[in-house]
């Protein structure tokens, strides 16, 4: 166990692709690492440390800017396959030959893209609040919620993460608190890089015949989270994943939306160390 | 903790509502007791002891035979209302305030009916394999394996609780195994109690306007319990559920039917801990 938790462990560097990847790395040495691909407009420091250091228990945890984000040299590339190939050449230069891959929103998408490009490299996928290729977006409100003006403007993460309800308030307050524990930050996301990333949503939203066919090539154990109303990834694309994919757990929490694991943090942990240690 | 095990447990009886109940009391005191419903054609000796016993480390398990089943006085009512009433006068009768009721298949529905009926006497919902009044059946494949015949007959509950294929296969014979365990049992479900069974079962798959609406009245956690691919009770019906329930917890477990709990039980079992404590 390293000393270090989310809030003091130091950012280290790692070229690859031609991109200088910023990342940290924490936790319990020994166990297969498990590798964290943030949502749209989010850097490395925008998880939650509740979730982190929990995870990081019990295993190493790899949080890092994808190219084009943070702290990280290069451009945001257009689709989530390509920035799957971006952090697959992160991981690799890191020496890791086997990973655990969590993605929250995009980042969920980006992880389903990792496993399909890099098979052996992915032991098991964790996908919280996201959904498949050709999403079902039809009731997401996320349009309105990232348009909307916010006093003080880091109030959009509590829009975009929890339920507008007392509950979902309450739980936003105390992740903002959580996550502004960290001095030592990324930048934030310019609006240039968000205007691609909004570029490559759209692009994955596409509906093709057969857009989802893509899943049965996931054969690795998947653990779907999903809030039991995502205002901005519809709750039925979990659903829609569990369904398609050949070996995945669905999870729904009751009186949540996007950031389900952060308004249920230990409840999502043991969840999630029964699914990563089983 | 009282010595007594699944397969150990004397059966006691106890009247209430005109009725003799046949019921087995075991487990670990003092907690809330868990009262277990079964399913379509079941008494308290179609359970699987490894649920069962695994339940009772924790907290007392009680098993009955509902009116007109198994060791247990009376007639099956048409209804499934009418049955929850008979399990709550059960539970009343043997002195309960407060109780987490599990209700598997048909159990789930008699369940749900508890709630409505007695909201003062449930603590929290265990469902599992099961979905709402009028229920999705359209893809169900309950007509066709219950019509079918097995060699040996008993083989009809591996198809009625797992999956066509080799793990559910497995699963199955395993299960059944650890059910015929218990040398003194309750009497199989008459012909006549399974046809007014299923009659319930028609009327409650009744589709009518708002026929979900009551879902908002059990108001108390529940935990959904669902395999990815319910032949009897098909899965989306979890979905509904838990999107209909004001505070339901949805699991979907990979590569099983009906009975994922009895194919996943060391997970379940961790699952179900995980809600009753929380």
């Amino acid at each position: 166990m390293s000393s270090y938790s989310h809030d003091t462990v130091p950012t280290q560097f790692v070229e690859a692709n031609g991109i200088r990847f910023a990342y940290r790395r924490f936790g319990k040495n020994g166990a297969v690492p498990i590798v964290l691909n943030i949502h749209f407009r989010g850097t490395m420091d925008h998880w939650d440390p509740l979730i982190t250091d929990g995870l990081a228990k019990e295993r190493e945890v790899i949080l890092f800017d994808n190219a084009g984000v943070g702290a990280s040299s290069g451009k945001v590339p257009a689709t989530f396959p390509d920035m799957a190939t971006d952090a697959i050449a992160f991981i690799r230069a890191l020496g890791i030959g086997k990973a655990d891959i969590l993605g929250y929103s995009i980042g969920g998408k980006v992880a389903q893209e990792i496993a399909v490009q890099a098979p052996d490299l992915v032991r098991k996928l964790v996908l919280v609040g996201t959904g498949p290729r050709g999403a079902d977006t039809d009731d997401s409100k996320s349009a309105e919620i990232f348009a909307a003006t916010y006093d003080p403007p880091e109030h959009l993460w509590i829009a975009a993460h929890f339920l507008p309800n007392a509950a979902g308030r309450a739980a936003g307050l105390k992740y903002l608190e959580r996550k502004w524990r960290r001095k030592d930050r990324s930048p934030e996301v310019t609006e240039e890089a968000a205007a691609v990333q909004y570029a490559a949503i759209v692009k994955s939203n596409e509906k093709t015949e057969g857009v989802w066919d893509y899943l049965k090539q996931i054969r690795q154990p998947v653990l779907v989270v999903e809030g039991s109303n995502d205002l901005i990834i519809p709750t039925i694309n979990g659903f829609t994943l569990q369904q398609h994919l050949p070996n995945a757990q669905l999870i729904v929490y009751p009186d949540s939306s996007h950031a389900s694991f952060y308004q249920y943090p230990e409840l999502f942990l043991a969840h999630a160390s029964l699914f990563l240690n089983g």
